[in-house]
């Protein structure tokens, strides 16, 4: 299983893809998107729609984890900030979609909690439990693409949580 | 000139093409896409990036003219909205600069403003005046379409305004 795992945003985007082979844990490539903020935002999201075309056509993932933002309560100041990763998951999805990709949304604490054991876990925190987990020897160059790893990392313990599941289920 | 305006939102979507030839307006296409909300979203947002670039691909308009969402002070009612409505407009937003066709924002105030005398005109008293303008004789089968149209519209007055102003400052 080969699971692409995005972090979206429309100035820093990060892409992880992790491979799991007989139990083997391995990161195939990982880095982030930067983008200017003086380019139009049709230029960063097409820029973004691109990336993921050209990672997805490159790799041929199976499938597709995006970390879902927590869009608050009780006061507004999250608003700016949900319309922009509105626009910068959009740009992944329509990626995904055109190529039937199935996708897989984590809540930020959903993702800590598996990665780091702790739903309030600091991005740092993930970042080294990342390392650590699939044995990098190239530290990631930002959170972002720490935390796509680390959404592709939740979606492939997920599954394969819910294969062990299954087989007490049905012995 | 030939202006593609557009009203986005991830369940109905507005659009309408007005075409400004020797003064004289005609809208060339208009309608809503109404997309089922049992569908996932990236689908949704997949038929709605195909759909513009469709638009764009069959009539190739001169410049783009999208309404672009308030996204409220004072409370949070509107983080949900805002995030769908980033993702329909990224999905527009994208399309649009895969063909390189400038896009220009509104804000809806500004709109009414222009359409119907009054920034806080309801949307039947901007479909009133839009079939009025345009002098159609099929009435828009929504307020998405007609909120679309206004866009174009708006787009298209500003755009003779500034033509007029810049004759009179470069006699």
């Amino acid at each position: 299983m080969l699971v692409l795992g995005i972090d979206p945003g429309t100035r820093h985007l990060g892409y992880g893809l992790i491979k799991e082979e007989a139990g083997i844990l391995s990161a195939t490539d990982y880095g982030s998107l930067n983008l200017s903020p003086s380019l139009p935002i049709e230029q960063r999201l097409h820029q973004i729609h691109s990336h993921i075309l050209n990672m997805i056509n490159m790799f041929n993932p199976s499938e597709m984890a995006v970390e879902e933002p927590f869009l608050g309560t009780g006061n507004n100041q999250f608003v700016g900030p949900a319309f922009a990763i509105g626009q910068a998951q959009a740009a992944v999805l329509i990626a995904a979609a055109s190529n039937n990709l199935p996708i897989f949304r984590y809540a930020p604490t959903k993702i800590k909690s598996v990665i780091a054991n702790h739903g309030q876990a600091t991005k740092e925190q993930v970042k080294s439990m990342i390392i650590l987990s699939l044995s990098l020897t190239v530290e990631p160059d930002s959170t972002d693409a720490s935390d796509a790893l680390a959404a592709a990392l939740c979606h492939i313990r997920q599954r394969d949580l819910e294969t062990i599941l299954n087989r007490q289920i049905k012995p």
